[in-house]
């Protein structure tokens, strides 16, 4: 009997050893194709230095649908093709226009960019006094006497001594996205946000906000404030709580227009009908050309069908890449990806999100069951010589959510996030800060997850 | 008995769980100080912009030892110090200039610039032809027939599958440091080395080169060129092996200047004999200004002590922060550090060097036995929240290993490496590739990691 145990065993052992070591090389043959041969970056390149900020609506953002099927269409796939979604379409203007004034006549400019979204101050502007507030929480015990009439400026600071830079974020975006909402509940006349922005610079940092069921005739102007503009401002109210700050902005919302999510696909050679999507967000804010936010999931994304097929492998599943339209500012490309793939009853079985930057992968955060994440867990080992040691819990993607369901694993690509939120929506989000390596290790990682959960399928 | 153990169970769990959370709480004080009320970053915007590349025995290099001695003199530590070394002084002199003739006044212009000791060319510069090899070993096969009287072209790139870029580095670098030694053995001119850079791009890296015993006459000048202009120059000969290169450097070698290892030290309350260091190097190539070569490890060195002191933790040990003077070409610092503690038979426990970048940390690795590594093991989960990961055998650095010795712990902060050979040695290893949070999370590490070893010892 022992003899049987130990027999078993062993076999069981090589088995094991022979598909540990499979899996080894193929994750070897992922990352070695990636850092030699990679296409992410000259695609980014072209994403970023060709095109440009690929706002939604833009001419821009049409040009990278056409650049990145096209891209798809030269891959050999099995299928490209464009999923038609409507679109909000907001401009910017003329560069937006701010000063404040100790007295009258000695006036100091700040950098400031409109809130994606805000409506335009009138023509000849706003000039007001200002109340600074810690956060929306202040507004009610300062009161409509305080505020009506002010200009409300949002100043809490995103927490330096948070590790992970995106919780930070996340404690201070509220401020952004409802600030306006609720100061025009106390008769303010403006507000201004501090970037979402750790270090001290001169950029603005833009992004989506929200007038929830605000009346249009009640909306306010909104605008972020660099974070250097914010600590002059802040230190200045404190000498002189009677300066007035000036502000003019000629952002316009136009109608909804038509765009597309751009999908590329490899079919699946066993199970065709259980789909495993990787995507990024095509569009970008308009500041700078959204080479991290979010141009580097989408090449990353194309990567990953490229690399599995580079290497030779054949999915077992049918793996997609999505290139999502309209994240920032509508998610209205990864709501219409979900709803058709209801209205069709597609299978989703796996979906991988990279919206968080181009640097170098340490992990992935899953939003799944404990037994997928036990699963991932099992694979600890295949990723640690390319020094990927993150497999948490956690919130995966804004695009992919709306996929949710109980037995799918939805995951997220976290990358080394300290420099993210210094070019995050500003006009620094530009090329020349993306990393070739870093870039191309994050693609490799990507195709290696998704490679691991073709091959083994997702545990129930 | 089942009780008594039970109890004392009990006391010991609870006596770790205290000494854990105590050591939690002690780190996270660290971390929190180093984000919020770091100095590292002003120091090293300091010594990078008001007194830039620090080649040893230069103006700056002195003004770098003044400017380090009086910020640690302000700290209030227990004794600061300069200790006295003779370095050589290597200077460059005017900038290099090359260009590779494909026929008759048909020329092109390439990037270069002389490795650090090499001697300069004759005043009219050097033209010859060029034989383009993948390494020293090549040159045996090719033989003097084919080598004397021309340049040898060393164009081995560093290997971009290697994921760790100092293991790619360490692959090439031999071209770099022995490769005029060699080829002059085959009659050589002149040697050209592809810049130990994994980009493409157009700048130069200088580093340390070493004749051996070659007798002064017969050195042959040493020049790096940019990866890009190496391609150029690869490409164009294997369409024109006739080529001839040219080109013309100034530098000198002068006779050993006085300077000085900078010293601070907080002496220990339990054992003041038992000497922890943490160091990096205070000269620097002097193309670029030193910032991550190693600007950043000597202010996180320095800001180890600030930050210890800061929380209020007062060491057991004796912790001193050494900038070692001259690791660049020559490592006399090093040496002289560990000759007189030798001499005064001090007794050193512990080193830790960062001379990696100031690139988000990573880990370490240790040069220590495998009961002291394992020690580290158990302070896992302690820097985990830090996404600390790396705790691995491998080398420590150089300007510790001459103290190396079997009873004490040797170890090297390991910063994410992708982007460091970027700018190593280059004139683009500039202030601004630094990011603050990055190199302030580095010091808090390495503060962290000395806490541990100074308040639980060096285990036996």
């Amino acid at each position: 009997m022992k003899k049987i145990i130990l027999f078993l065993l062993c076999i069981g052992l090589s088995v094991n050893g022979y598909t540990q070591n499979e899996d080894e090389k193929q994750l070897k043959e992922i990352y070695n194709q990636a850092l030699t041969d990679g296409k992410a970056y000259d695609w980014l390149n072209y994403l970023s230095n060709q095109i440009g900020g690929r706002l939604s609506g833009s001419l821009q953002a049409q040009e990278a649908v056409e650049y990145t099927k096209a891209q798809l269409d030269s891959l050999g796939l099995d299928r490209v093709w464009l999923q038609p979604v409507k679109v909000p379409k907001w401009v910017r203007g003329t560069p937006e226009f701010a000063y404040f004034e100790t007295s009258p006549g000695l006036s100091t400019n700040v950098p400031i960019c409109a809130l994606g979204g805000s409506v335009a101050t009138p023509l000849q502007g706003i000039k007001a006094g200002v109340v600074e507030v810690q956060g929306i929480e202040d507004l009610q015990k300062l009161g409509k006497a305080k505020i009506e009439g002010n200009i409300v400026f949002y100043n809490r600071p995103m927490d330096p001594t948070v590790i992970s830079t995106f919780a930070s974020y996340s404690g201070c975006v509220d401020q952004r996205y409802s600030g306006a909402e609720e100061a025009a509940k106390y008769g303010a006349v403006g507000i201004i946000v501090r970037s979402m922005n750790l270090r001290l610079d001169d950029y603005p940092h833009t992004g989506s906000m929200s007038y929830g069921d605000t009346p249009v005739s009640k909306r306010i102007p909104a605008a972020a404030i660099s974070t250097k503009g914010a600590e002059l401002l802040s230190t200045t109210l404190k000498l002189n709580t009677e300066i007035q700050f000036y502000f003019k902005q000629n952002c316009k919302q136009f109608n909804d227009v038509d765009s597309f999510n751009v999908i590329g696909e490899i079919k699946g050679s066993e199970f065709p009908n259980e789909i495993m999507v990787v995507g990024g967000h095509l569009d970008s804010w308009d500041l700078g050309d959204g080479s991290h936010d979010d141009g580097a999931g989408c090449v990353q994304s194309m990567d990953v069908l490229r690399l599995l097929k580079a290497t030779g492998y054949k999915p077992k599943r049918t793996i997609r890449a999505v290139l999502f339209m309209n994240e920032e500012n509508g998610l209205r490309g990864g709501n219409k990806y979900a709803e058709v793939a209801s209205g069709k009853k597609e299978k989703h079985v796996f979906a991988l999100e990279s919206d968080a930057g181009g640097f170098t992968p340490r992990g992935f955060s899953f939003d799944c069951s404990d037994e997928n994440l036990k699963q991932v867990h099992s694979w600890k080992s295949l990723f640690e010589p390319y020094y990927i040691h993150l497999f948490e819990k956690g919130y995966s993607g804004a695009d992919i959510r709306p996929l949710k369901s109980d037995d799918m694993v939805l995951a997220g690509l976290r990358p080394d996030s300290q420099r993210y939120f210094v070019h995050h929506h500003a006009e620094n989000d530009t090329f020349e800060h993306v990393n070739e390596r870093e870039l191309e290790l994050g693609a490799a990682t990507m195709a290696s997850l998704v490679y691991l959960f073709d091959k083994y399928g997702i545990v129930k």
